[in-house]
């Protein structure tokens, strides 16, 4: 069962490739590794449900789910990587690895250093990989993880309409579809909106592309500071902030009951924290004389909606900025967007369950044996639920000090080490030093690059989803 | 009460200004100032002990319990300034309030750029202030901290002899006359075996006392450096080590009960986590051709313990050493030693809980319904106390970003102001870059040095002491 669902991402990845492979018939490129992509995969793709026919059986197991979700990820990156490697615009196989684990998992960190050398029909297979791992992403917060309880899903769960722990499968393809249709139409709208704006149509349709999936790739070598108009900006900004939303909840908000969404508790940190940040940042900026006004708050607003959704695009080098924004940067670094949308990072309500919990800790010491539950949207959180998200941060925080251990022995300095793991881990693109925003992978070791790909796919899917993977007990029979 | 507490401290700090100022006697030099000094926190010591005569009272409250512990380090601190100042040796508030904090928290952080400078007496007066902290450290961790229950402690009070939460008063003072007993026998035998070791006997005695108090104030500018003689880094190491241990186990080791410290979890992974990460410091260095095998071993035995005891003693500047071992002393940065040692710091009960804790989770991820508790010295850990320690360890972190924020604020650059944090957040003293081995805090604005003092004052008396005086609720009578 899990080779046949493999079977049938593998031929919507076909799919996909034969719709890159129509951007080059309309640019008059060639479309030959496109094609060959396609068909490889879709052949693969074929195999794999057919050889498992006989074997159907509806019935999956806890370990079974975690096993399709990892293997979904590595399964497209594998073949994924075949368009940049047939047309030998990325002939190394771990860059080209490396480039599309960075497209399917939302990242956005790239090895390219002249994006605008590839052909129309690669950067829009590449914003692609984006768009597709965006879909992935929605599917695999509203379905499986919740059930899985990985990391504290579980209190996510009550939002998801018509979803409950123990009748998935009637209503889950109806919910996934509703939601599809919002990440469409997002796209399509930003896409029309980008058009409006100045922007070509090629371009916006990527931009769009990249951005509902939180992604990152830019089809420019300078991302959106490339351009120079502000209402690009202002587009991008609003959309990213509008992905960086759970999808259950811009349902609602869609729908007209926007109560739901204004009532939401991770919905409202999640604003407050991108107004306060976005104010704080453009407020210094502006007073430390970096720019006029409106460039103060349109570069403040979007760095800090960039990296807070990890999406990771870019229109000035915070780098340049005073060192203690860069830490204010780096702070956010570790934010994430909410619970169900397509951003990455360790998000708001793992935040918001931890930073209450200390603060009832706090109070617990002047009344020990005062009841004081932790409460999330109302609810009070129990607290195993507290214990597992805590579980799940505190092993975000170890992978990050062993991932920035293992990058410093590849001979990053101290800021790149840090920054390439929290930019990758987080799914946000871009880090801080020799891979910040103005910079890319491209000059990482070769096991630098590969180690880092495999952080985007562990940040990705929210660690456990991985790390259980590396359990002997997971692999015994029991 | 507290106020007749305060002045018993404070009675206490005058008699060992006094004793201060026999050294000045010793070596000739003007006592003027340690006996001033003396002499007027004795009568303020005695005005407070008397004023509160009247109005005595056995039971102390909880709340009263967080201001005693406070106000004591506070007071002690004011007071201790007192002999840099009349001596004029440190003429700057700031800078002698930032230097008495560092002694009484056995922080080890100096703003003096030439030590050497200091006559003998302020040098012994410099030392006492770590050895004074250090005593109060062993009667707070065993008497008061596990009683209040800050941050988890009160697993460790299962192992302190005869103390029960609830008939603390008749064995505590047995018990903390035991402890000192050890610190200061301990004492006595390292300025035996370093004045063996070819120290002079003044120098012995200074770095026997801040060592044991895991303070790391050395008489010389380049600390532990100064000494060429490898027997001296030996005897450091040795006695870091054992000042590193629950003294509790320590007195079942000296009274012969061996088993009971090699059974301790906490000692073990002490043991071991000191013993893999110096190897293999060791061999890095080897390797890398830095050190004959001699002195890789000592050096990276040295650095590793004087970091993970948050010592902060120093025989080579690790700042010079590889990037990815600068990245291993950041992150020895975060441990601590053991709870109810001197050391300070997150400490390695905390570690192993929450290390369980998360490996738990993540079984949990196969078995959602498995009861598999964390197991501590073979208990199960309560689940409300696993969430106390996470509280205490996210506190901790939130504490050191806002932290870096603020020190990157004072114009520090990246490195600078993580390590200043860590470095005084965990009492350790020198940290990274501008703050590292071989720099000291005098170039940092004075705002920087009150605002790093605040926080070796929290590092030292587990957060929560101070954080919940920030609590408004904690004013309130109810």
């Amino acid at each position: 069962m899990i080779a046949a669902l493999n079977g049938t991402l593998l031929l919507i990845v076909a799919a996909m490739m034969l719709l890159s492979a129509s951007v080059a018939l309309l640019y008059g490129e060639a479309a030959g590794p496109l094609c060959l992509s396609s068909g490889f995969t879709a052949v693969v793709g074929l195999f794999l449900r057919l050889a498992q026919k006989g074997a159907k059986s509806d019935e999956v197991r806890r370990r079974d789910g975690f096993l399709i979700v990892a293997s979904g990820w590595i399964f497209m990156s594998l073949f994924g990587c075949l368009p940049y490697l047939f047309s030998g615009a990325i002939p190394d196989f771990v860059d080209a690895w490396f480039e599309t684990m960075s497209g399917f998992t939302t990242t956005g960190a790239t090895i390219l250093t002249d994006i605008e050398a590839l052909p129309y029909n690669l950067l829009f297979w590449r914003s692609m990989t984006h768009w597709i791992g965006g879909m992935g992403i929605i599917v695999l917060t509203i379905a499986i993880l919740p059930l899985l309880g990985v990391g504290g899903m579980q209190l996510f769960v009550a939002e998801a309409p018509g979803v409950t722990p123990d009748k998935l499968h009637p209503r889950i393809t109806g919910t996934a579809k509703r939601l599809w249709l919002i990440y469409f139409s997002l796209t399509v709208a930003e896409s029309l909106l980008l058009r409006l704006a100045g922007m070509g149509w090629f371009d916006s349709v990527n931009h769009a592309m990249a951005t509902m999936a939180t992604g990152g790739f830019s089809t420019k070598n300078a991302s959106l500071a490339h351009f120079s108009t502000p209402a690009i900006h202002y587009v991008v900004m609003v959309f990213m902030f509008l992905a960086g939303i759970n999808f259950t909840l811009l349902y609602f908000g869609f729908t007209g009951k926007l109560s739901r969404l204004f009532r939401n508790e991770e919905f409202k940190v999640y604003a407050l924290n991108t107004l306060l940040f976005g104010l704080g940042v453009a407020l210094i900026l502006f007073v430390f004389n970096f720019y006029p006004w409106e460039e103060a708050l349109r570069n403040g607003f979007f760095t800090v909606i960039s990296i807070t959704t990890t999406t990771g695009f870019v229109t000035e080098d915070y780098l340049q900025w005073p060192n203690f924004l860069v830490f204010v940067v780096f702070v956010l670094f570790f934010s994430g967007g909410s619970t169900g949308s397509t951003a990455g990072g360790i998000k708001i309500m793992r935040h918001i369950v931890l930073i209450k919990n200390s603060g009832t800790e706090l109070r617990r010491q002047l009344h020990p044996n005062a009841i004081l539950p932790v409460r999330f949207n109302g609810k009070a959180v129990p607290q195993n639920i507290t214990n597992t998200i805590s579980g799940f941060v505190l092993i975000w925080l170890i992978v990050f000090f062993i991932g920035s251990f293992v990058m410093s022995m590849q001979g990053l300095d101290f800021q790149s080490a840090v920054g390439s793991v929290t930019a990758t881990l987080g799914n946000i693109g871009p880090g801080l030093g020799q891979v910040g925003p103005v910079e890319n992978f491209a000059h990482i070791p070769v096991t630098g690059k590969f180690f880092l790909s495999l952080l985007m796919l562990m940040g990705r899917l929210e660690l456990f989803t991985i790390l259980v993977l590396f359990m002997p007990h997971f692999w015994r029979n029991d």
